[in-house]
């Protein structure tokens, strides 16, 4: 976790101080449902919750104790007695210290994933904004970095939402793969305590039972989880990546807005840099490397072996801190983006005329010239676009072998550009609904 | 694709051969939407299909054009129309090769993907079967590779089987993931094409039409595909180890069928090395090695360029064959898989009683011993049959401090074997429905 | 392995006929060892070279026998058998499966890497060739994407030189990571063969004898050695982002050579695109993806097991294959790229005399104006250019502020293209030597 | 970073008082260089280092400046020249900000490079140590999990100490890769700097100038540092993953040192798990991860762009200080591992016998057996041991046909344990030279 990649929200889901309430919160919950079933004093649980609920865990003190017992649970539960008194042996009653934190590494996750998904709906808001202004904005589309045929930059747009919507879906269907709890024992068959307590307390932190556990909660599901940031993180790269190409100096139809006072080079002050979406490629090559080590996560030794735990201590924190920067920096490089219709305008005519060469194939062919000439009579007019800088519609027009198959009019007609943006709206429907 | 990890219904999804048909139908139905639509012939559209239906394709043909367009749909179309006659010119009209090449790679991960689900489904009847043959048969728990508590070898299958059918939910998200197709154009702007055409062909070819595409497919849908195919992977990981530790001679809980004339070593007669599940191992790794280039196929460079492709070329087939024969021979391996009870008793008694220790440690902090002196009390009594290879059931009883806050007949009665067993039942409801 | 990315030099290495090729040599040269050391008759040893060495051996035959052995080895000492006639009981004599498979490995994989190198050659060769050839053909260089301050075309592929000669240097290395052999029996204690056999053996073909193994040689070294083809695979994607990168339409500095015959595209005849260095990129993402499932494979259990072995059938082949073919197309690519300097040129101008700013603003600092204050001077002037398209040199000139520190005549000599490459010969007698 | 998994040593080179540090030594050895060669004043430079040498930087005074300026070596330009007074403005003449970052960086990287040196050190004596301990310690050598031959716990150790020598050399060898300095401006033409400023700063930092950079040094370096850090974490796994099985209940023949305070379970007071190794697989996990993002740092756009900052802000110090941990963790798990010799010889005697099979079908070969006959022979008595129990030795000396081929002189002596550890010598020899 890198402080200037960061954001505060995020950061305090991973506090110790997080940690230790959620830690407490399942063990005062599971006290109600141990005393609800009888098998603890009702007045303890509520002592429990009464002094628990209002103390301040003391992470230092906790810190101290875990370095004599060398065991994280134990410690905290040893600080909860000093705070709760006699009744703290009631607390953890046939519990292993897995359930405790799988379940409340679950519940960091769910909270991660809810600011996450603030994250991309932020993200899809500056595109969707971007896109409706844009929407009749020609640009040329490009192939290879090669001009091919006009296209909008409300189409851009609308396809990183499209792109991002879907990272949406997947993002909810992630979180709802983390979304479960386990209180199930040290092998996951209730031995020590009842399955209703588990019930209780999922439902009461917003999470689902697990239907079977071990000792921990099954790591196929957060290698589906991190995978799945996996894949935002590399959309984010896309969108990323479009922008840096934009910015070029040669291309320039884009730049990320570059406030007053900041300097873009100790020795070029006129050089105004794609910081924020390299920047955005290489945080993107962060968040992904998280997902292979998730995945070699999955296959634990029989019930349960501690190698998966302090790779989650890791990319936990930094890879869901990572990706939440990532998507508001983002969204903030989308609000602000500033966009030159004009340099995209002096692109589109770079080779001039070149662009409508696929038209005149298509109506040499539809005007009868078999497929093979259609594409000499075009290339050998092409390149003389291409190699001696001549206008594509005047070769054309003075091309007897072209003239013979089709009439100025028609020629000159394949050279509107309402052609290709005559489907536009058809696509914004189809992505952005009727809204 | 290594000829011994292959099953030839998934390798044909891949042959030249299938995949020449799959262009073929998605140019015959274009047509068919386009004569519909007025822009070719109807009866063109007609002989098409009469024609080019009943043909076999030339593999070697088309390579030989192929080597002098360099372009393979170039070539495809060239020697479709050797076949079709002069109505050839009405194939293609409008398209770009991208739409036929992605929309082809779709199909192909479709089919693929129904055929993995096959596979998920074995898996999953024969965890399912040996789940409920072995819902009683008691082994020890494990954490750590250290004995735990006891459990049952069904929820150890039956965990598999929660964990599978997750994946089985996963393959078909994934599979709707990458159900489009797209009939696009050059950009994606259907500037040459009517939108009804890319509707007509998908519906036809049981595809949803990619609501915005680029010249291509965005491939974030193939990342979510390949990244979901690792997680599967990731869990036959999960399963094959497990089978591999209780196949280890000190172990020896379960066995892979050793057939007949099989021989285990060149050297050693008597070795039956659980090499399937070994292998199965090593596959996992392979299958899970394509999802870091599946991310970085994501950013491609504005409408698309073609660096995903040589990745597709490699990982669309190898992936999906490898991981289709790992689920083949994983179910195999489970249907087959020789169970030793008796081992497992032994196994289970290995350190005389010490497995009931939490049971103990829960009694006297019940009784009023405080949790520090439980654990003390327990502690000390268990490293005499560590150590010393005492019975834990005859110390405790002669251990006064114990006896102190329990009678014989408590302790005694934490040694039965049926308190580790009774939620069996509802953790398989759980997992298994009521079925 | 995909035929249209692999070279047939590469492929027979791993052909079943190299193989069994390599399995008999170790065989008999371990003969030979026996033999000297009396173990088994010196005659025997000479008619295994007699009937084997002449011998096809008959692949179809193998399989047919492993199919029933379901064991490669067996299979071949089996057919070895069946040519050798009696003496062939002699073979194999108190050696392991392994002893004969993992140093075919090895072997293979040495040669694998000499062929590289011949591949890392013909890449140096290319690119000293054109370095030299455009050691002063000025370009602007760029950070960023954004036009920063001229360089030359020589010093970039200089720099590409440079790079892959420390790859060569690498591959070297890891040339001799693998070159070892291992004759050790089946867990590497020599218990049934004498250590002088393998010693023998490992000389003759070649490598050096593992100093300790167990029943295989140890999978670090695999590792390393494919660690490093990641990384000249890396390097490759380097030098081809550099040319799609020059190949853009609105840079055009350079092109990939366009044979006559060849089309862009099935829909714009007059593309040229970077598909080789674009396919490039995928390769070098195809052999990247080798590096994690060989570091997974380094852990192996005790003496052995077999999860690596699956892997190393996919990745030795592939992933040898596809760097041996990614450096000769990217030879290819140099080799024949096409350079234009007059488009260079027109670059460089395209802000007229902006790439001059840092030398303005050192000449200021050194005329005793502070750092924010020429920063502030320069930058005000830069503005200019870049949002007003005025000309920097004129700009200058006209600013009171600039020229109350530097004289026209100072000003002008900051313009002049010779102060940025007077170094360029100094760098090249680094990279180069004085040749 | 996780404050768990780190010591201070390796911290403390990733502080920003160290980075700053370092800036200003670069910095002003750069100005002595300038000095010299008459481009600034003499007494500039000796102010510089009079006043910056004994200066504490002010790193929150820094990240103020660096608030408003958004460029981190401009902030530090500022807050130094506060501290220098005029003379300031000699520095960082005709440098860019990359010449100080990555330099810096590789001087950060050389320094974590002998740290980790020295925790190899560490381990490879341990490994020593342990090795001669238990150079004649006889225990089972196991492939796939299975008993095979004997073999020597000292075996063991010795292929840890190659394999971990082998380590150290790749460390050296990545350690001289990155041991490169640039000061060669913004594209790398030294056109603002004499080359020779480049060769004195190198020298004095202990570095060798990068023979050719563009604005930064090549990241081809990087990538083969982190590959080879992802080779030792995975020899760390390796022999984490052996201590793990022998710790296993089952096996027990070793087991980390357990200290008195420690509590091995909050449940189950017994249980004594191997975490520190378990731990050592996870870290070995984080450390792999950086091996991707490092090789996709290689291809950066033209001269530079910054996409591989943010992810070597994170894997430069994360990475080398998980390792850097991970090896002293292993050094000391092994240096205190506690070894079971009693359950070795409970374990090599668990098939009666039946470890001996490879010499008795040797000898039966030998004896003129045919060896389909012998292997039949051996592997029929060898499952009465696996299937019935049997006693290995007395059921040959029972078989008729093998009695046929060897007396029973011959078959007893198959059973000495000495036959399999003749060669250790010969072996530890081989690792550790004759001392």
């Amino acid at each position: 976790m890198i402080p200037r990649y960061s954001r505060p929200e995020m950061v305090a889901i991973w506090s110790p101080e997080t940690k230790f309430r959620i830690w407490f919160e399942i063990e005062a919950h599971a006290c109600d449902a141990l005393a609800e079933l009888g098998v603890i004093p009702k007045e303890a649980a509520k002592t429990i919750w009464d002094k628990g609920g209002k103390a301040t865990f003391d992470v230092a003190r906790i810190d101290e104790i875990e370095a004599v017992t060398k065991h994280d649970v134990i410690a905290f539960l040893t600080h909860l007695a000093e705070i709760v008194g006699p009744d703290a042996r009631f607390v953890h009653q046939g519990m292993t210290s897995s359930d405790v934190l799988d379940t409340t590494l679950n519940i960091q996750l769910v909270r991660a994933a809810d600011i996450m998904l603030a994250g991309v709906d932020r993200v899809l808001a500056a595109l969707k904004t971007r896109a409706f202004e844009h929407k009749d904005t020609v640009r040329i589309g490009r192939s290879h970095g090669i001009h091919a045929e006009p296209t909008t930059m409300g189409l851009t747009f609308a396809r990183f939402y499209a792109e991002m919507d879907r990272n949406r879906a997947r993002l909810v269907a992630a979180r709802k793969e983390i979304a479960t709890g386990a209180i199930s024992g040290a092998v996951g068959t209730f031995a020590n305590i009842d399955p209703r307590v588990e019930e209780h307390v999922c439902t009461a932190l917003g999470l689902v039972p697990e239907p079977v556990s071990t000792q921990v909660i099954p790591r196929d599901r957060h290698a589906m989880f991190f995978a799945t940031l996996g894949v935002i993180a590399s959309s984010i790269e896309n969108v990323a990546i479009e922008i840096r190409h934009m910015q070029r100096t040669e291309v320039l139809e884009a730049e990320e807005f570059f406030s007053p006072g900041q300097k873009g080079s100790s020795a070029m002050p006129h050089k105004r840099n794609p910081v924020l979406t390299e920047n955005l490629t290489g945080l993107a090559r962060l968040v992904r490397m998280s997902v292979v080590p998730a995945l070699e996560n999955v296959a634990l030794w029989h019930e349960r072996d501690i190698s998966h735990s302090s790779v989650e201590r890791a990319i936990g924190p930094d890879t869901t801190v990572t990706l939440d920067f990532a998507l508001h920096r983002l969204a903030g490089v989308i609000e602000k983006l500033v966009v030159y219709p004009e340099n995209m305008e002096k692109n589109l005519n770079k080779f001039r005329g070149l662009v409508h060469s696929q038209r005149v194939l298509l109506a040499l062919t539809q005007a009868g010239v078999s497929r093979e000439d259609s594409y000499r009579l075009v290339q050998r007019n092409a390149m003389k676009v291409w190699e001696e800088g001549k206008d594509f519609l005047e070769e054309l027009l003075a091309d007897q072998e072209v003239r013979a198959a089709l009439s100025e009019e028609d020629i000159r007609e394949k050279f509107d550009l309402g052609y290709h943006t005559k489907h536009v709206d058809t696509i914004f429907k189809r992505v952005f609904g009727n809204a």
